[in-house]
C-alpha cells in the first residue's frame, strides 16, 4: 500500500496563533505559469536619488525636509492612517438591542504613524547593510517604542500598540526603494495581534505554559523546519505557513519586546536579519520582497501583558517559483481557504541549505 | 467644535461575519502613489486563440483536449489542489497530550477541481455577455452542485462543501484571460466559510434570527451603501468592507444555495452580475479585475445545515485609483489589521451612480 506522503498529498494545517486552516497541496507546483509575471528589481539605483524624498536632504510632498542624517533617521509619516487628535465618536447607547447596534460596531482610533529609514544610502538594503548598521535599525526601533510610550503617560498621547513592519520591493506595495520601515501606533490591538494574544491565553489557561515557548521546544526537537539560529532567535518555516518561503523568526526565551533585548541579544537580532534577508535574496538571485513585522509586548504593558507576550517576527514573501513568478492569494484563498504549493519542510530545507553569509551580488 | 466625520476621521468597523475588524482611514487616499502600477487590460484579444487550451478545440497541457462546446464548459482541472484518492493519513493517539498534538494538529483532504469556461469566446468577461448566456453560466454551477453531491452520496465520493470562485484579471493571479472560474469541492468546510457559518449560528443563538437577514433589512433602511438590487437580491459595498470596490450579493430571503433558486430568481441573480460587473468596468474604464465567490450550503445539507445557510457571493476587487493603481494589502494589513483608505459609503455612491447597462466599451 501506498503511503501518506506530507510532501505528496493534499492535507490541511493549523495555525493556533491566529486559530485558521492552511491548505498544503505540495504536487500543485508542477503547473505551469502564463500569468502575471513580477519585474524583478533592478541593481542599478544610484546611492543618491536627488528624486527620492527619504535620501538626506531633500524635500518631501508636504514641504518638510529630510535631514542630512548618517545612520538611520525617523519621523512622522506625511500621510498617517491615523492621527493623534480627531473628535470623538458620537456616544450611542449600546446597551440597546437594536439591529445597528448587533450589526455596525464601530470603534474610533487615533494613533501616529511614523517611517524609518534604515540608511542614508538610496540603494542599500537589509541584507547588503552590515550588522553593525542593522543593530542601529534596532536601536531606533527601540528608541522610537520607548518614546511613544513615554509620550502616552506623560503627555496622554492615544499609543497602545506599536506595530513596525517593513514593506520591501514593489511587489509588496512599497511605494520608494530607499530602505524603510514604518511603524504604525494605535490605541487599540491591533486584529491580528489580538488574535494571538487570544491563543496565548488560551494556551496558557489549557496547558500552564507559553504557546510560543512550547512551540520552540518543539521545532527545536524537530529540526525539520528550522532556517537558521542563533543563541537568542530561531528561524523557522512555521508548520502553518501559508506564504511559500514564510518565515518566523521567535525568541529561544521569553522576551516580552524589543526593548528587552540586552546588547548581545540585539546583536544576534541584526546577524538573523541579515542572514536570513541574504538567504532570501539568493534564493531566487533577486532583490526578494517581503512584508516583515514585529509582534510584541503593548506599549507601557501591564504585568499581565508581558507575561502574555513573546517576541517574534513574521516575514511574508511572495515570491513562489523565480524572481518573477509569486503566489497569488485570491480566489480559493480569499473565499475559501489559504492554500500553498509546497510543504513547510520543503521550503525550510531550502532555505537552510543556502548561503547566508555571501551576498549573490558578491559573486556577480 | 468639530465633529467626528465618518468620512475624514479613522475608525475600526467590525466585520461579524468573520469576527475581525477593518481600520478605516478616508483621509489617506490624498497621498502620492509612486509604487507598482498595473499593466491596464488590453482588449485587443481575438474572440479565438488558438495557443489558448480553453478555446473550443485546443489541446491542454496534459494532451486532453477542450471540447468544440458551444456555450459553457466544464471540466475537471488538469492540476488540482486536491483529489478524490490519496492514502489514509496515519492515525495517530490524538488523546495523549504531546506538544505535537498540541500544535501540530493536521487533517488529510481529498476532493476535486474543476473549469468552468463561461463562454467559448476567448475575448468576452462576464460584463460583455448578453444576460441568457450569464443565465447559462449560473445552470452550469447548479449542474455541478447538483452532479458532485450525487456523486458523494451514490460513489462515496469526499465532497462536502463547493467553492465556486472566478480570479478575474492578472492582477488577481489569473493566468488565463478566456473567460471561466473555478470550482474546488473539498472534504471539509474550508476556513473562511467554517467562520461565517460560526458566525450565523451565533447570532441565531443569541438573537434568534438570521446574521444575513438582518443585515439585509438594515441596509435596505440605510440604502448608503446599496449598489443596486431587483427582487431577489441586493448589492452591498458591505460595512465592514476591505477591498476599495469591495461588495456583497446577498439574497433578500433566505435561499440556502444557487440549486434553490427559482427560473426567475436564477434570472435576478444573472441580471446583478451583469449589472455589477459592468458598473466595475466602467469604473476606471477598464477589464476590472476581482476574485468573486459563492458562498451557501454544503452539499447534501442536513437540515440544520440548511437553516444555516443564507446564499451570497463576495466580490474583491483589488484596484484603489485607477486601471493602474491598486490597493496592497501588506505590511500593517498582514501584521496588524486590514486599512481602506475610502469609506464603503463612499465607495458604494461611486459604484450605485455609475451606468450599469451601457459598457464603456460600446461609446468608444
Ligand atoms: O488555478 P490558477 O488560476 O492557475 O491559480 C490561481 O488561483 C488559485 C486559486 O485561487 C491560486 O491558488 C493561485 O495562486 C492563483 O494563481
Ligand atoms: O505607506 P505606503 O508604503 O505608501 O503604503 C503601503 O503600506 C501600507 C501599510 O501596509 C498599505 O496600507 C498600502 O496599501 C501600501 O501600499
Amino acid at each position: 500500500v501506498e503511503h501518506f506522503d506530507f510532501s505528496d498529498h493534499s492535507h490541511r494545517r493549523y495555525n493556533p496563533l491566529t486559530d485558521s486552516w492552511v491548505l498544503v497541496s505540495p504536487h500543485r507546483a508542477k503547473r505551469p505559469w502564463l500569468g502575471q509575471q513580477e519585474t524583478p528589481s533592478k541593481s542599478d539605483a544610484p546611492e543618491y536619488d536627488p528624486k527620492c524624498y527619504l535620501c538626506p536632504g531633500n524635500e518631501r510632498a508636504t514641504g518638510n525636509s529630510t535631514p542630512n542624517y548618517e545612520s538611520t533617521f525617523f519621523f512622522q509619516n506625511d500621510y498617517p492612517a491615523v492621527k493623534t487628535v480627531q473628535p470623538s465618536l458620537p456616544a450611542n447607547d449600546k446597551t440597546k438591542d437594536t439591529l445597528k447596534n448587533r450589526l455596525f460596531q464601530t470603534e474610533s482610533v487615533r494613533g501616529n504613524c511614523f517611517v524609518i529609514c534604515f540608511s542614508p544610502k538610496h540603494n542599500l538594503t537589509l541584507p547588503l547593510m552590515k550588522q553593525q548598521d542593522i543593530v542601529k535599525v534596532v536601536s531606533t526601533w527601540q528608541t522610537l517604542y520607548n518614546q511613544l510610550a513615554k509620550e502616552a503617560v506623560e503627555e496622554k498621547k492615544p499609543y497602545k500598540y506599536l506595530q513596525i513592519f517593513e514593506n520591501k520591493g514593489t511587489a509588496m506595495g512599497c511605494s520608494n526603494l530607499h530602505p524603510h520601515g514604518q511603524a504604525w501606533c494605535l490605541e487599540s490591538v491591533p486584529n491580528e495581534v489580538a488574535k494571538e494574544f487570544k491563543s496565548f491565553d488560551k494556551y496558557k489557561h489549557e496547558h500552564n505554559a507559553d504557546l510560543l515557548g512550547d512551540y520552540v521546544a518543539l521545532e527545536m526537537q524537530e529540526k525539520s523546519r528550522i532556517v537558521f539560529e542563533n543563541d537568542t532567535f530561531l528561524v523557522v518555516v512555521p508548520y502553518w505557513a501559508v506564504w511559500p518561503f514564510e518565515t518566523m523568526v521567535v525568541s529561544k526565551k521569553k522576551i516580552p519586546s524589543i526593548v528587552k533585548l540586552t546588547d548581545s541579544e540585539k546583536q544576534d537580532l541584526a546577524q538573523i536579519i541579515k542572514v536570513l534577508t541574504t538567504k532570501y535574496d539568493n534564493l531566487f538571485q533577486t532583490s526578494f520582497p517581503y512584508s516583515m513585522g514585529i509582534h510584541q509586548a503593548p506599549l507601557n504593558a501591564t504585568q499581565e501583558e508581558l507575561d502574555r507576550s513573546w517576541l517574534h517576527l513574521h516575514f511574508y514573501p511572495p515570491l513562489l517559483r523565480s524572481a518573477t513568478v509569486r503566489k497569488f492569494l485570491v480566489g480559493f484563498e480569499l473565499l475559501g481557504e489559504p492554500q500553498r504549493d509546497l510543504t513547510a519542510e520543503q521550503a525550510a530545507e531550502r532555505l537552510r541549505n543556502l548561503d547566508g553569509n555571501t551576498h549573490y551580488t558578491e559573486n556577480l
